[in-house]
């Protein structure tokens, strides 16, 4: 059979909503003008809303227009990949909707005889995971006799441990694990890549890359905006699950794994597990000491006054949920034995930037004066975003008589490759998931590894409210607590100062 | 004795010639603003030329006007420090001008009553260097009684091995090696001394810094201009002696030396000592293969006619003086044992260019495609003239799907240090020579045995007429042959194109 009998359906669920209007009506229309999707498609859009097709084109339309590459923007490209959409109301729960689903593919099955192949792409809440995947096999419409089957899967995947465990495990009673697609945006952007590219293709960085030159390692994820319209949501979640589960954690993986034997997905996703295998679990009763969580609270910002979480629209005015980790940890392995890891994450820090930062040992001996650790140390940045690029820090000879060290740094911009396009994380994705390529997406036992990791501080958490939430005020970088868990007189890498006015508080 | 009561005495002969005017006397003038000459002091200079005080005056106040930093000439400043400047008449070979020299230093002691320190700077033709100190001694004028006595001596020092020797052997009946200051004006760059800095500073260079990581390191220092009204000297000299046996040397031994003990002039002479010790010695056999020597030839660069060599002023017609040379060699030590080093030297090449270019290994395997070593292959670029600054290029991610790499480069200007004011290399030098430092300056053994490593080349070329000597078009990056001498299919850095016409030779 061969590839133009082949069609292609993209079923999205949720797709009234943001995600599918922002990322991937636009990361679908600039994979149809590179001729990365199939000649015959359909995108099926299924959601709770009452929309005709012509409705959800018109919203696609809009999205596609607000978020594409504006140099790409075509009108007769928008509307030519605009007849593909098609619209299904469905509450998604009920069996509402899957017949009438199951009758259109067959319909066009048998207009074109050929292959049928089908993405489904849950845009949901993670409580649709475990019941979408089972509406669609009682349908009889997650058999492979016709083409291929993939599910895409947002995040959170799984709310600790427990349940990531079991939705793996009913998933598999219906669905191979190379059919699951566990979505992490940030494995999707160019500069996440660039890590491996960074590391396995310098003979200058590679032999630097362990406990021997590495002194510590700082990955940062900040966020300027509070929880903006999704207060219900983040106040069940809180940063550890929103965040460090995923994001921090698999770049970490990244940052710390063994050179992989090929480029092949499993051969890549097989060294993230070992890392995460060798992270040092942590006891209940360290979480104080190596996890530090905030809250921020209501402040001045250049004059504005910004509320508090708690008094954020859809949060519990009396809510625990952290809006900020910092975290050090341990990976127990030849390479990175003794040597801390840092992470931390927040919202409403002073700057939205999600950088890596690789410290190495000072020099054996010092020939020339110090009179400070942190400028003894240089630093390799790999800035994820915004404004991706590497930046290195070192010190030159300070012009003039003597020997005096000044450190300097020098950078590399990815802006500066003017001639390239750099594709937004989802084209990326979603192009990977039509072609097959699973490189950039979390298999079931990297995921639940990663929960359980940190499960000794969800559970410290839960049951010892001794365990402090510091408050922060919007617009700092996080409680000051967390600048006291790197140590050895050295601090976090601050990419800008605080925003907040001092320690200014606002009355709402 | 007080410091107030010192007076300093800075002799220069050979004043009237271009070194003074455009180096000496704008040093001397920076250093006086800086306060870094002591309160009370004289320079004299000494020359053939029938000069009256004032005369003398008016040629150092333009060179001053001329050669200075623009930002610090001012009128006063200059006329402040030319009321010190004195001129004596004297061929320097005969006793003529000695015995006004000693009167005149005589009178000034009288009138201080305190210590009296002398530098005399031997800004003349190498062939008074065995003649002036011993001038000096017979008129009483080397005594350390009644201060330090220190000398300054230009390049060359010596000829080659046998007359470098002597010439040692017979000031040390004189003088103490700590009163000899041999010149190498390229240690007093500020990029040079930043090589130490750069290699003992940085837990992220020091590391990768020997056999294991690094394939071969390249040093390149090009002129653009041809002999220009220094025929005469340059014909009986050639590219080995005038630039090869010191500033190529002394970077190799800066590029190369182990870490010193401290920054004691004498445990980072010692370190380069030991680099130039473990030079594996050429057999005159293997010159041929080793060393590529060249000379300019016509060529028409940009429209315009650019002489050969051989139809310069002062030049021989037959002339077989290098003004290229490319050499390869090996340094036989734990660190170094197996990588070669690669320095060339030329005049009339494209630009004017010093760097070092340290090449690291291609990782152990390449986990993405490759289809070029040269692009496999990481660089460190220590720029030393013009733009001084530090370049690094390795490979990124090249946007979009798969993983494909991309080589960039970073890079670090000195002149991105707005503030700070980089000092000529003779201001540091002489303010070197005035504190006692010799750090930056050429030890007895060290040339010597830049020399001795020299030696066989010599006597290849002078003794063995078969071996060639490659014509290259001025404009050129020397003989094709050069471009050999790397292997492994890489090549030489090459900072721009070459700059004549395709191959059209001008007839003159």
């Amino acid at each position: 059979m061969s590839n133009q009998s082949e069609t292609l359906f993209i079923i999205i669920f949720g797709a009234t909503g943001d995600l599918t209007y922002r990322k991937l009506a636009p990361a679908l229309y600039s994979l149809n003008i590179q001729g990365s999707i199939p000649e015959r498609f359909y995108i099926v859009g299924v959601g709770r809303k009452n929309l005709t097709d012509e409705e959800f084109r018109a919203r696609m339309r809009e999205g596609i227009k607000l978020f594409s590459y504006r140099s790409e923007i075509r009108d007769s490209s928008i509307e030519e990949l605009l007849e593909h959409f098609l619209y299904i109301k469905s509450d998604m729960v009920s069996h509402e909707g899957y017949t009438d689903l199951k009758s259109l593919i067959k319909k066009k099955e048998d207009e074109s005889g050929g292959a049928i192949n089908c993405i489904y792409y849950l845009a949901t809440p993670p409580d649709l995971f475990s019941v979408i995947p089972f509406r669609l096999h009682e349908a009889g419409l997650t058999s492979e006799d016709k083409g291929y089957i993939r599910f895409v899967f947002e995040k959170p995947f799984g709310y600790e441990y427990a349940s990531c465990r079991k939705l793996n495990e009913d998933l598999h009673r219906i669905l191979s694990e190379k059919q699951i697609y566990r979505i992490d945006h940030y494995l999707g952007k160019e500069t996440v890549q660039n890590i491996l590219v960074m590391r396995f293709s310098n003979g200058l960085f590679e032999p630097l890359w362990n406990r021997n030159y590495i002194h510590h390692i700082q990955i940062t994820s900040a966020e300027s905006i509070g929880v903006e319209n999704r207060g219900g949501y983040y106040d069940s979640a809180g940063a550890l699950r929103d965040m460090v589960q995923n994001h921090l954690l698999q770049m970490v993986g990244l940052t710390a794994m063994e050179p992989p034997s090929s480029i092949h997905p499993d051969a890549i996703r097989n060294e993230v597990l070992k890392v995460f295998q060798s992270l040092q679990p942590l006891k209940e009763e360290e979480v104080p000491e190596y996890v530090i969580r905030g809250q921020y609270t209501a402040s001045k910002v250049m004059g504005q006054c910004i509320p508090a979480y708690r008094q954020e629209p859809g949060v519990n005015p009396a809510s625990r949920t952290e809006t900020y980790v910092a975290m050090k940890f341990f990976i127990n392995n030849w390479r990175w034995g003794g040597v801390p890891f840092f992470i931390r994450t927040g919202k409403r820090l002073p700057t939205r930037v999600t950088e890596i930062v690789v410290n190495f040992k000072p020099t054996p001996h010092f020939l020339f004066h110090v009179d400070d650790m942190n400028k003894a140390i240089n630093q390799l940045i790999i800035r994820i975003q915004p404004d991706e690029g590497i930046v290195l820090k070192f010190g030159i000879k300070k012009p003039g008589s003597g020997f005096n060290v000044e450190n300097v740094s020098m950078d590399f911009h990815y802006s500066d490759l003017l001639k390239v396009r750099v594709p937004e994380a989802y084209e990326r994705l979603l192009g990977d998931v039509i072609m097959g390529d699973s490189t950039l997406f979390a298999r079931d036992d990297i995921v639940e590894t990663a929960w359980k990791f940190l499960e000794p501080v969800q559970k410290a958490w839960a049951e010892n409210r001794d365990i402090k939430i510091y408050g922060y005020p919007a617009g700092t970088w996080g409680p000051e607590e967390a600048g006291k868990i790197i140590g050895d007189g050295l601090e976090w890498r601050y990419p800008c100062k605080n925003l907040a006015d001092d320690g200014t508080f606002c009355e709402l």
